[in-house]
């Protein structure tokens, strides 16, 4: 099932070549570059060690960082901008971090973040890119860039019970991943209140591993979109095996086309592809799906205030992605009345299910180089190591979001079910 | 402690007119009138009975609810602006609604609710008055007009455990109000994980009850807040009773003048005074008062969507007051980054928390008619029959609100213990 990549699949040929750029003596406007780096971000306590073996450091304390810049052309890239050219750099070897990857990015986001209205972070913002539009064309081409790289790539670093994309769920902090991720499905499970013979539709169903558990835990029927075709095709095999064929079914089409009537809506992490300016549509989509008793749940990443995805994350790994604040998400359910019975904030299991997935990702680091290629490898690594840092710094956050009709009155008393045994 | 009031505590005079208007013989002009209001209002399966005893009907089915109209001044006036006359003409007796109030009213509600775009709607709509500005001295007028009523009034049919003014929390639906008053008091203090030695700070305080709670209950101080004089003279002299004086401190003070620095924010039922242009105001107060790892809880009745409140209890009950939607709300906690970490929606609490006021209520009509007059009880049982029906539904939510600094890690792995024995 995996394609063999011949080219850089990120396509990092032109930044290759910070890597041969000169060596030479580091000069004054070298030095006078690096240092104003550092301080426009807020004297993160980083060391930048040159080419040459000179070490610059702005901090105020002791450092807790060291980045090795392998080029004065690296460097310069870097500095023209810091925000899309250091995931760039870092994959293709031109700047390196010595140490912990993870907390170096934590202490370089809180520095940044603390710095407050600092310059940096201004522009930051400025240069970030847009996410790319996703109308019906536009969606396909972004989730073909992200979710079809090959069904064995994520096989490698995901939870081998249900081949889970999003954040697991960690009632007992020291649960195994894949424990986890059983715990989410039924914490959503649970949530919905789900009754044998419910009408499921599932909005972003990735490998389709949340449909299968369902049917097979639940004896509710799915219907789960996708427009990912390596992960529709995968999905129907995997429910073939299983036996859950007449229970849940895969179809490959984009969620403003979902027909038919269900007792319960469920999007797990696909909001983060929807763009904000397509929410009312799926208010739409989910008011026109829903019987007048149903209710619905979406879980996805989000933010404390308004500001657009980083810009080399949107760039290279997820396109057309943005996290939206709580606000934003109710462009979904206020045209509809919808009522908003529940939000749970777990932004610290989305760090943890991140750290199992990086260190699962690093053990199979030679496969990866061999399958695609180095860059790709380090791109990766450092997409995971910065989503780390950014939920265990507070920049994303991960919603849960339990909804249903204003008038149904069919509610549980408290949220103890949620908590039994 | 009550102040006999000599004068309609309500100003109901020019309304009682309204009773002596003619009842002669209803004309085609009446009936036209009558039908029209019934057509306009989406037909509720509710029949008028006019002065003379003619009965008039526009609804589909079987009617469920009989409305009196004593004289043809009130018909009139009714049509003139129902959704402001409805409430005076019921207060002076003009109309008498036939059978259970309640189930009268969410009839009628629902009727017009699922009219959708009705003729009616919209002009109650356009017919709602904004609240009045909540400015240092607006609120305290506001405040005054609804809390100073009398201590001994609210202590008639508010629970005795903690005089609390707001919804409670039946996990168990067969509580007591006292049950689940004491029941919401811990709910919330588990919510906000409650340490011994916590400094808390309370915007908005009522009779106090919460304060004491917390402070007698889980050890911690409390500086609570609250314009109301009569409300603020009943809490201290309760706090010395049971001997907390030194724990807890009731402060005749508007929120905006909050001083001091606390681990934990607290607001039950205030937020409904507040209005939302001052919502970025009570943010900065949050924020300031805050330490870095501060934590939060706001409790107040909320909205699916946007609307004013209901104008005949914005200007016989509430003036001032606003139920916002959640993402109004947002104007707190976005501009200081406060990261949400739990909403949860306790609709149906509010519902019965007003039918056990309610039916206390109504057991000392005598003593309120004596104390007060006839037309004052009238309306306060329309206010809270009115309330119980705005909750059933659907019309109005009641959303609880956690919050935390942005950073701060040190959270539960999930909210079991908000269920533990």
């Amino acid at each position: 099932m995996v394609t063999k990549n011949k080219s850089l699949p990120l396509g990092f040929h032109d930044v290759s070549a910070a890597l041969d750029g000169s060596r030479g003596r580091v000069t004054a406007w070298d030095r006078w570059l690096a240092r104003k780096l550092l301080v426009l971000a807020d004297r993160p306590p980083v060391v930048l060690v040159l080419w040459d073996g000179e070490e610059i450091y702005e901090g105020r304390g002791t450092p807790v960082g060291r980045v090795r810049v392998r080029s004065r052309r690296a460097l310069h890239r870097l500095a023209r901008n810091p925000n899309l050219e250091f995931g760039d750099l870092y994959a293709v070897g031109a700047l390196e971090v010595e140490g912990d990857l993870v907390k170096f990015l934590e202490t370089v986001y809180t520095s940044i973040r603390d710095g407050g209205g600092g310059f940096l972070r201004r522009r930051l913002a400025r240069l970030q890119e847009r996410p790319r539009p996703n109308t019906l064309r536009g969606s396909k081409a972004n989730i073909h860039h992200h979710y079809d790289i090959g069904n064995a790539f994520y096989a490698l670093w995901l939870d081998r019970y249900a081949m889970q994309y999003t954040c697991a769920y960690y009632p007992e902090p020291d649960m195994t991943l894949e424990a986890a991720q059983e715990a989410k499905l039924d914490h959503v499970a649970r949530k919905l209140r789900l009754k044998p013979g419910d009408r499921v539709v599932e909005a972003g169903c990735g490998w389709g591993g949340l449909a299968r558990h369902f049917a097979s835990r639940y004896g509710v029927k799915v219907r789960a979109y996708n427009i990912s075709h390596e992960q529709i095709v995968y999905a129907t095999e995997r429910a073939r095996e299983m036996g859950l064929d007449g229970q849940v079914e895969y179809v490959e089409d984009d969620y403003r086309n979902i027909t038919g009537t269900y007792d319960v809506f469920v999007s797990v992490g696909m909001l983060e592809h929807v763009g904000v300016p397509n929410y009312p549509a799926l208010g739409g989509v989910i008011d026109r799906c829903l019987t007048d008793r149903g209710r619905g749940l979406i879980h996805s990443i989000g933010r404390n205030r308004a500001q657009f995805m980083h810009g080399w994350i949107e760039k290279r790994i997820f396109p057309g992605a943005y996290p939206p604040t709580l606000r934003e998400a109710m462009d979904i359910f206020e045209p509809y009345e919808f009522s908003i019975l529940d939000v749970e904030n777990l932004r610290l299991h989305y760090a943890r299910t991140l750290s199992h997935w990086l260190e699962r990702f690093e053990r199979h680091q030679d496969w990866v180089e061999r399958e695609y290629d180095r860059a790709f490898f380090r791109a990766w690594r450092l997409y995971l190591a910065g989503s780390v840092a950014a939920f265990t710094t507070g920049s994303l956050q991960l919603f849960q979001i339990v909804f249903a009709r204003p008038r149904d009155n069919d509610l549980p008393w408290s949220r103890a079910h949620l908590y039994g045994s």
